[in-house]
């Protein structure tokens, strides 16, 4: 693994339109704050980021599998996509490596479907209703995970 | 919003083979058949379509997405993504403007999984088992309601 | 048949209240509205109309079984019949011509017991969610469809 | 009770169409055929009968709490009451003599919402499927309960 | 609204058989009996009170509807009514003045199926279980309420 | 087929026990009290019986099975097989002849486990809480169905 | 039992924030003031009141065993524990005299499993909605039933 | 059809990874491996195949309508979209051809939601937990098939 | 183990009649046209067969522990007791050597009843809907396994 | 009863593998140590015991209904037929003398349809997870009873 | 550990009442007789023991917690606690030795929700329906654990 | 408010054993760890916290109640409470301040019944599997909040 592990962070579908949908729900940041947000912390943290979003499944999937080669864990907000894709579980089960998945609102607050999540299955760990700073506890506890790998 | 209000008619997965595919079930319609009824129509109403088909949910989502920019309504026939995408009903919550779902088939005489819609969670009206009909019938509801918005 | 196809328009209980009761949820048109809007446009489409209300499952059993001598198709709005008569389900079976289920607030927006329809496993196409305009649209669909027996 | 004993024979929505309706489901006899059978088999067994037929569940109950007065026991064909009425079956309840509940049809070899009858939790006996031939069967087994009770 | 508030009590099937029915579950209180208790009752409640039975759900929901226009308040047993009656929900809910439910039994301690109320969904309160009672009970907290609106 | 159609009459698990065996639920009627009264009925209705019983599934299916050459019907008493056993439901199914399926209990009003029988998806006829008189009403049946077979 | 009967008033968790917490789900009484009006109440009744409220299970138990030697009757708001204490319910049944449930809230209005309470299977009558007034009206009908006990 | 038929043999998401991916659940098998022992198999028994892989749901419906045009039969392994895809088996009913499903991993050893698949509902038949050499055999199959077809 | 290893074929109930019942469903091989093709294909592969049938759900039981001691392994198709047997399962599991279960026709096209198997929990793997050609796709993967074992 | 009372234990499908099969789960005694252990055990309690097993449910059922005539209790270890035989069950239900229901394995730590046991329903009591020693509580528990029996 | 064990012996909910409440389903014992019949049988054993009971789930816990320092098993009667705590179970599971459950009542053969017991998951063996004597049998069968895992 | 807002950690039951009981599902952490770090954190980001743990759901109420003074959030680990108490529940919603619930493990990779939390019901977020880092995240969130909500 190279010196700065690099963290894929994947956003699914309708998260490009953040800041503009429904706010009360999803707040008003933008996907390009949370973005510099977690460039931010990273870099504090001596990670690198990839910062991606995609309304496909199957190229979230494609991107699950390259990170297979290049990334040392994900950061995923699978959105729509966690509770219908086991295809993007399984995608997540062959990375073999730390994911953790965030949601922005708190999904156990809203419709019932919304309460299951595949990924949450596979997961190591899951943060819902925080907001941006999801994705920022998410990577303080992979700069964890990653240390003690690193140490172990 | 443009003066003659454009609306884009969108069409999920299999509606491509429309006349060959089962007609017992579909119809003997073609695709091309519903678009010239419905740009007849929309004429007719003073109104102009987009009509779109495509077997991939991701670009179900894009163009949904888009249309927030250029449409002044939706009319969407979700095909088998109505039974299984939380994405989609997520891209169409925000549409935030009227969205009529239709099915060729009434899908309630179906199989029992075919029986739940997460589009119909959203959409403003649900028209099933009225074939080509379903579809000028959400031309006029459309009309109507784009006409009362205007002079409201 | 007559010349003048007749169409029979059957209206469940609590509709004789419409423009009264929760217009948030049924629109402000009374039911005297939709009765004027429906001969016009059957007129305009070669068809007659009976256009009836009644509280009484039985009632509504009745009318649907004399209109096997007298009438070319229905129109219903089952309201809370809906989700509850299998008798007045196995009354439209009978009833061996065409039907349409019309609903004015779309039912899959609504408590989850208003999502099952008895009278959707048997009619030909259901409409829900367009108010008024779900009554002319089942009408433009019936010449249609009966215009095709005709020339059958 | 009188020397003749009197026998209610109830039947519910629909069964006054018999012979007309989906013959291949509950065959061509009519209603009055199986009443003529009824009375022949009756006066043959030694009791009276009263036939009679209503779309109106609240005309049915009415019926059965008359009955309390007049009649030893109750065949009862409820139809599509019999998957959705507690009220009927309440009024059966306290009629407190025999009832025994007859389907033309084999309810169990149709839709799963005709396998459950309320009527069913209350009745001394069910035949389904038998036709004409249930309602005598019914008969036949009255006959004999109602002797027992007199030698009782 | 007149001086004295006018209390509609309605009474859903089998209710007319009290004291007659079962008389463990239900008590030997008559339905006059109860009609005279409310009467007493109300009148030193400063109440007029009108006391109805019916077995027709079709009837109950003409009267519960011709109520909008006389009557300040509804006590309603629905009986077997409560557990089908999607369309007398529907017509309380159209009352929009206070409503409360009572059963004589406690339906929590009989069949599941009586468990669940279609009415309780929509009633401002219920009593179960409290016989003759619970009647009186309603009209105690109707008082209240009635005198609250008034002073308020 | 002979001259004299035979009839099979097939009794399940425990019926070798009636009469001993809770007579509240099942009478007091011994199993060889059942078959004197079939043989009777069956001479006077121009049939020949063979009656069985026997605890053993697959006993029971064997025997199904041979009857496809040799019985002209069957009726059969699966009693805990009813509920349990697909296989015996196969067998009756490739008999392709009359089954009516008789309960001495009616079952509708006991535990429910004993509310589904496989049995009763692919009979005839279903008699259910009549005691012994259900086998004779059975026979009376198939005598009527068999005697129709002949003229047609 | 003493001369003036005493009755077990228990209120569970959460009740001690009466009137601070959601005004708008419990409304504006004070736990206190629920208790003054059930001692002028009782009084007027011939009845004496203890009048209690804890947050721990076990002590509510322990209240209700304590109950057997000093107390004729219970009136309980078993509020949170109404829904997941088997415990607290056994407790009732080994009380083995009256109990009364009460909610302020309409319990089926809210959440799903708030609709639900194991209390209501074992309370002789359970009363929902009507606020400080159910209290009272549960006094009331205690009143009539343990002077019918005494006189009987 | 061409003299050669052509076989499909579809893979859906994840399969890209085989070998390299829980070789405890998939084996150790690659994706490539098992195309060259289609590729022997086919040309045995007379066939050609086309053996492809996607991660996109959309992409495998695009090229099953292809196939309706090319191929005389389809072998596919739909992986993770077996258990949410209506829209990839509404493809497969619309082929009208053979189709034959394919799991390496036995699907009903496996977590509960893998244990349904929609495209067993259309399938012809369903080969579960043979590893490559399901493939195979369901290439034995549709060499059968299709010769008796020809013969027919 | 011996040179040629014995694999035990094992048919459940109702496979005897094979070709007489219900060819629509289960095709027109009768089980001896089945079991000449197998034991064809076995001696092929160098496998020798043992092939039963049996109704008696304790009889495949027994049979299946005697195999314990004289068979490499087992191809079943355990019909009706696939979906009810626990105990046929348990003795499969006893087993300890590969079980592959067969269905000729695609369970998963019937009734939902047949969706669930047994066996499937259990089995290596699971073949349905290929009819005949199933067991000889069963008996290629066993040779396969079996070589395997030995070469390892 | 004869002067020492005798017990028949009963072992279900499988049992005769016991310390063969799958010992992790069941243990290392063979069924004849148990036979031997509860010989030795019934003995000092001044019992006698009839030690069986088979792997039909039909001669299970058979030997229940002997031992209505020759024994005093039974011991019963159902095994896999705990979960599907009602007919067993009835068969219990008949004997009406004292059943201990006896597992070797905790059902409730296995899988879930191994957690509902008809056997259950029916026995004074039921021992899960003791291995052989379950056995002999069984005989404990039944020579307190037959001696409580004896002496009342 | 030391030489002579000591066995933790915990009633919950309401069993501090047994002997007086309901001794048609708990049977005449009181907890004190229990406690000596225990305390005579451990005696005998070689075992001591602690006797306890509590109605308050939180001191169930604490003592679990304790006894993990002081004591080599426990034997439980979770009562109430048994349907509804996760807490007290997840005590258990930290216990790390052996647990035995004991109900005095078959709790199969009561109200369903009594039939699933959170303790039974984690419980190495469960004892249902045998009164006294279960607590008893529980006390023989941790004797031989512990003997073994010295001898071991 | 207090200059430095005081943060209420509450821990519920088994968490004191944190460190000793399942290392491999909770981690090697104790209590006092978690605590350390958390005040740590809170120092660093200018809170003030007390941490508690209980393993008593009451007293666990009483302390939210009581924090409705006292602290301006709550970070909350219901370890067992989460999946069974609504009186919990009921308490944070009255706390009417950000509440965060974390859980050590990720609940969805356990048992199904954890997979429902009665708090994440009204929890503002949840954190799930991190481990200690978990409750660091939740302050680092409520610091945030608190901070907007000063300058809002």
């Amino acid at each position: 693994m190279a010196k700065t592990p690099r963290i894929l962070i994947l956003n699914g579908p309708n998260l490009n339109l953040l800041g503009e949908r429904e706010p009360a729900v999803y707040g008003r940041d933008r996907l390009s704050d949370i973005e510099k947000a977690c460039a931010r912390r990273a870099k504090s943290l001596g990670l690198a980021i990839d910062f991606r979003q995609s309304n496909h499944e199957g190229e979230l999937i494609d991107w699950v599998q390259a990170a297979r080669k290049s990334h040392a864990a994900i950061v995923i907000n699978p959105a729509g996509y966690s509770h219908s894709s086991v295809s993007l579980m399984d995608a997540l089960i062959a990375f073999e490596r730390p994911v953790i998945e965030v949601h922005l609102s708190n999904i156990f607050r809203r419709e019932p479907f919304r309460h299951h999540s595949y990924v949450s299955r596979v997961a190591l760990g899951v943060i819902s209703g925080l907001g941006k700073q999801g994705y920022l506890a998410a990577l303080d506890a992979l700069a964890g995970i990653l240390k003690t790998e690193v140490e172990a």
